[in-house]
């Protein structure tokens, strides 16, 4: 018994061994696939890929190049800009209060004309950095004036997926913005249209490899007359469910999160995927990511993400059981100690009835649509 | 805590619920579905349907009610024809050895011409019961001539599977057969051309409540002096995975099966299917089954099924998952008391390795095709 892995870690490996096949990385198609093609080999399996060629006969791929033709269109427009200190909205940081303990950080959104706000993206650095993104459908909306420089959907997509996008939202941030490892229970097709986008995806499989934990809620206010930000907790208390772990941690932090976090330090390593201009992602829900980005010359990356209902059948199921398992049940003593997981380390695992309204969270934990989808699930 | 479900009850209640909706039956179908509607609504969400007016314009569905034309056509044709005394085959039955164990019996398979094979399934009786079947691809070999009759496919199927039927089975049976509780590494349309067939379906989700253990195998051998079947175990022994429960135990013995199989017999009930002449069932890959039948006005019940191959995504890992579970993993003392397990029930589940190489044994233990899925499914 001693040599065996836990049922826990097959289970990891099997998902890799079925999601790779033979290969090391994710499958990456040179054309969009049929809708039967897509529906089978990547939408029923739960399966990732890549995909070039899918909008090059978008406008918004030459025309967005152009700073001043973004800029003119949307001269007249109101956006929601995401100030942070450190390019980490929605993601762990110290409590304001108890700076020994983490709390749940989202950004401080101020709304003002797309040119003034595009400015502030530019002209970010640490201390102050600007992201437009607003995960709301803020592309049929705030941005509705470049709508028509992008299809608004892919017909390959919405005939698998059986209807039309639910949210498409528009990403312009620089290579200070990062978004903390999430899930959503969207189906996600990812365009990247400028500059890169790096991926770190982990199936839902391995959802105890996350910590998911609750922290208390709060937000960034930007002080003009400091020009510092604040961290306030949101009163009353509300806590979110997030993953714990970042997969970047700084060198002197490292070996510490390594110990806190051994079942994703020392287990498979996440599918690393970089979105190139021009090529789109089929990002499958519940799957865990991690989202960093390189800007183009001018210091932006653009990118357009169309979110589709995805189906609540027996795979949700078998992750609702999976994830409601205490991780006590998973490991024995034995067998985490392979995984470098020392028995003092108290892993809580949120309840299932918490969890579940988790990741919905995901994206961001205070997004309407997103908590619409909250209620889908809940029964 | 004493109030709340175990997770794995939960992982029960939660597939029904998906898979049912508000109904309380599978969904019927009042003709086929395109290839993306029944990808999309029934393979991927691995959700069984009823499905009608997909056969009527088979020949087989007006010329297989004239015996003489099943003789005249099959009058050269060689065919196996499964000897039972019970009509149970591939079944639990007494150790011939030590009788107050059980051993897994397969039938006595006896090669000979259609129309005398015919007769004895026409002329069965308790002692002695035919049934015309095997598994392995039969009515594109045996029945050849048969063939013309029927599609050699459903398009709608194969286009959604992406394939063609790796196997087609021909079954003519009386009231007698019966067909125990297995699951198949298939995704399976089962068309029924003449009489009823009734099914009891379970998701993979109960594997547990299916009490799988291991049976050595044996056969029938029946003897013309004696008028007898004799019940041989295997030389060496061979153990077969295989589900314990018989979902119609005689009323002498249902309290003692109750006892034994509480997590079945107190459990959410199985979903029950009757497919008339005429209609197809889609069993998906993994689900339990059961299946009984009832004649037409001749005694024979007719149906013709197409085996496909399955696709082994993240589902079959979450299978291979929970099943790799033991079941005091799951069930605290506390709750499996409120299912009726008394803890002297030492409930054994097969290890994952044993188990991978059941399933497949499923249908037909002895069967080529079925061990080439089973050869599929080993790393």
């Amino acid at each position: 018994m001693e040599e065996e892995e836990e049922p826990i870690q097959n289970l990891w490996q099997e998902v890799r061994d079925l999601t790779l096949g033979t290969s090391t990385q994710i499958n990456h198609l040179s054309s969009p696939p049929t809708p039967l093609q897509f529906l089978r080999g990547y939408v029923s399996p739960n399966k990732p890929c890549l995909i070039s060629n899918a909008v090059n006969h978008w406008p918004a791929t030459t025309l967005w190049q152009s700073t001043h033709y973004l800029t003119n269109t949307l001269s007249s427009s109101t956006v929601s800009l995401h100030l942070t200190p450190t390019g980490r909205a929605d993601a762990l940081s110290p409590n304001p209060i108890s700076p020994s303990s983490l709390c749940f950080a989202s950004a401080e959104v101020k709304h003002l004309p797309f040119p003034d706000a595009l400015t502030q993206v530019l002209e970010s650095e640490m201390g102050c950095v600007g992201y437009l993104q607003q995960q709301n459908d803020c592309f049929r909306s705030e941005y509705g004036s470049l709508s028509k420089d992008c299809d608004s959907d892919f017909g390959w997509a919405s005939e698998a997926f059986g209807c039309l996008p639910e949210a498409v939202n528009l990403w312009i941030g620089n290579e200070l913005s990062e978004t903390s490892f999430h899930k959503d229970h969207y189906e996600n097709i990812y365009a990247v249209v400028s500059g890169e986008k790096h991926f770190l995806l982990l199936p839902p499989t391995d959802v105890h490899r996350m910590y998911i934990r609750e922290y208390p809620a709060a937000e960034y206010h930007y002080s003009q007359d400091t020009g510092k930000f604040s961290l306030e907790l949101e009163e009353p208390v509300r806590n979110v469910p997030w993953c714990s772990v970042n997969p970047y941690p700084s060198p002197e932090l490292k070996e510490k999160e390594m110990t806190k976090f051994p079942l994703y330090f020392n287990g498979p390593r996440p599918f690393e995927v970089t979105v190139k201009a021009g090529e789109i992602l089929y990002l499958p829900s519940m799957w865990f990511h991690h989202v960093k980005q390189c800007p183009d010359s001018r210091g932006l990356t653009i990118a357009v993400n169309y979110w589709y209902d995805m189906q609540f059948d027996i795979k949700y199921a078998y992750f609702n059981f999976l994830q409601s398992l205490p991780h006590s049940m998973l490991c024995d003593p034995a067998s985490s100690g392979k995984l470098g997981l020392e028995s003092q380390h108290n892993i809580s695992i949120c309840n299932s009835e918490d969890e579940s309204s988790m990741g919905d969270g995901t994206a961001s934990a205070s997004d309407k649509l997103v908590h619409d989808a909250d209620d889908t699930t809940e029964k």
